[in-house]
């Protein structure tokens, strides 16, 4: 299984100028000054864009597809948890327990786990968890590459495959998420590349790392860097110091695109995959928007490098796809006003500009 | 009609620490790291704090009370639309076409006009909005005082009737809003007064002023500061230079906190309002969030000198009690998440540090 880059680049469209033509002029007539909504305003905009059709509806089916997978580099250190917590939470997720979960309910979303590189997945998991496995964990990017090619390209494939069932089910709104014990390290490692960052500035806590195992994650990151060099392409960053989870993001996010379906990023593994989905194909990116701000300093340095900025910044650094959810009923507000509130002439009130 | 202040603060007590330090401890079993969900455990502490339950409950009936009133100032230029927007917005909330209406409907909350001031009210509105009207609009503050010391009493006691009306009523979260031509003048000046603030560092656009408009704006306000000169008592700040819509606001809050109910503030008048009520009762802002950051400089300067920092930050500038809304999906994901996730122990998932 394998993924034409070329070709899927190649059926990546633009927004639909029209569309978002026609929600700014409406946005001007609306009971209000110009521009007092802020950000609400530009969200309206852009989803009556990314649907095509303005007023924009109301997403009917949001998504969350949480991509579950173990690293390597969790044996040097760099996580506050053993790597079984990977398993046992996808198993959380699939009974409903988890914050992902939760939240998703309270917006009115729901919540798909995929499998693609746990080490110790729980007996039990639903063959729709587990049937998109590429392999258990990956390799120890400061000592070895973490994927293969061939890895890379299955769960690139993986992410393509289940971004089009979703859109084919009727998804209209999709949220990466993601799960897996060591991931940060891996996405910090991926954004330092891409953006050829300090690694001591970008490297962050995780789940909650002490000071000694921040020094050991900064430096297992650095020796990956080097061990790997500069001027790699995007693929080959995810293959040598990535993993199945980032890669298979960045698949889903790409065809996202492709399948002009608007995407709400999370937190630091769905802004490794942006940065290296906007790197394979740029234009990309116009149909993302970054749900929030993560405490992970990579993550706003992935987001600052692709000039978005998040709707949501509340502490959070939990990942699973929970800062993009919390970004749900901010594009539910923009729809709402977009399409709810009554112009000046039909209220009766007067516009200054007029 | 008037409010004994001394009684009112003398009613307004603690959050219920019991039930905080309760779910402090269930925020720390659930399945995921401490302090993972950033400010949505802080939230989930707080109001169970103010519910005196652990978990808290959902929110049931969640009013916006729009306090509107003009002012006088607006003859000196400071706002950008003319003073009869104010009654054609009440209209327009009445018939439920303003941002304010249409973002209560898309949370489940409540909207309810108050008119404390408004100088040109539309035929027709109807006689639960036009009751509780104090006076038409307001001194000019730059000139002269903007109410007497009997306006301020009523407006005051409007705001603890009203939230005595909601509290008896059912409402378990009140958002204060506001509408009214120039209301951030008055605003800003009593932000000024109130934290001994530099008023061209204060002074923002409000609903859209040019350049022009802002240097006069900031000139009327340097003025009505220099016409009452310092160390004012709170009340006389808002008889000198505030209006109705932030005197009733202010004992709407003070009210709020003796009645043991949540608030959301919203944008600059509610923080004028805020800060003046904690002027007078400094035990009633522990009753409050700050719902969002407005594009306002006082605004952020009262939320600052009140030591809240906002939920969300849109860029909006509406008022209204739109930003108090965007922050109540914040409060049901906070809710959420304590109440529905599984703990370590329920889901089987290893605690590190256990």
């Amino acid at each position: 299984v394998t993924v034409d880059l070329d070709a899927l680049c190649a059926r990546i469209g633009p927004l639909d100028e029209t569309a978002m033509t026609a929600a700014r002029d409406r946005q001007d007539r609306l009971t209000k000054p110009r521009g007092a909504l802020g950000r609400l305003e530009d969200i309206s905009i852009w989803l009556s864009g990314a649907q095509g059709r303005c007023p924009p509806v109301q997403p009917d089916r949001i998504r969350v597809v949480v991509f579950a997978a173990d690293h390597g580099c969790a044996a040097a250190g760099v996580s506050a948890y053993p790597q079984e917590v990977t398993g046992q939470m996808v198993a959380n997720f699939v009974a409903g327990g988890a914050a992902v979960n939760v939240l998703a309910t309270v917006v009115g979303a729901s919540v798909r786990v995929v499998d693609v590189g746990v080490t110790h997945p729980p007996p039990g998991l639903p063959a729709d968890v587990t049937r998109y496995r590429v392999r258990p964990s990956s390799g120890r990017l400061d000592v070895e590459d973490a994927l293969t090619a061939g890895d890379v390209r299955q769960a690139m494939a993986v992410g393509v495959q289940i971004a089009d069932e979703e859109v084919d089910g009727g998804t209209d709104l999709l949220l990466p998420g993601d799960m897996g014990i060591g991931n940060t390290t891996p996405a910090t490692a991926v954004i330092a590349a891409l953006t050829n960052g300090d690694v001591a500035a970008l490297v962050g806590r995780g789940t909650g790392i002490d000071d000694a195992g921040l020094v050991v994650k900064r430096d297992v990151i650095q020796r990956a860097l080097e061990r790997v060099g500069p001027h790699l392409t995007p693929v080959d960053v995810l293959a040598r110091i990535g993993g199945c989870d980032v890669a298979a993001t960045t698949g889903f996010l790409l065809e996202a695109a492709a399948r002009r379906t608007p995407v709400i990023l999370d937190g630091i593994v769905s802004a490794a995959a942006a940065l290296t989905a906007a790197a394979i194909c740029p234009a990309a990116a116009q149909w993302w928007v970054a749900g929030h701000r993560s405490t992970e300093p990579a993550q706003s340095a992935a987001l600052a490098a692709l000039r978005v900025e998040p709707l949501v910044d509340l502490g959070l650094r939990l990942g699973e796809g929970t800062g993009a959810l919390l970004a749900v009923p901010v594009l539910r507000a923009a729809v709402a006003t977009l399409t709810g509130m009554a112009t000046f002439d039909e209220a009766g009130v007067s516009d200054h500009d007029e």
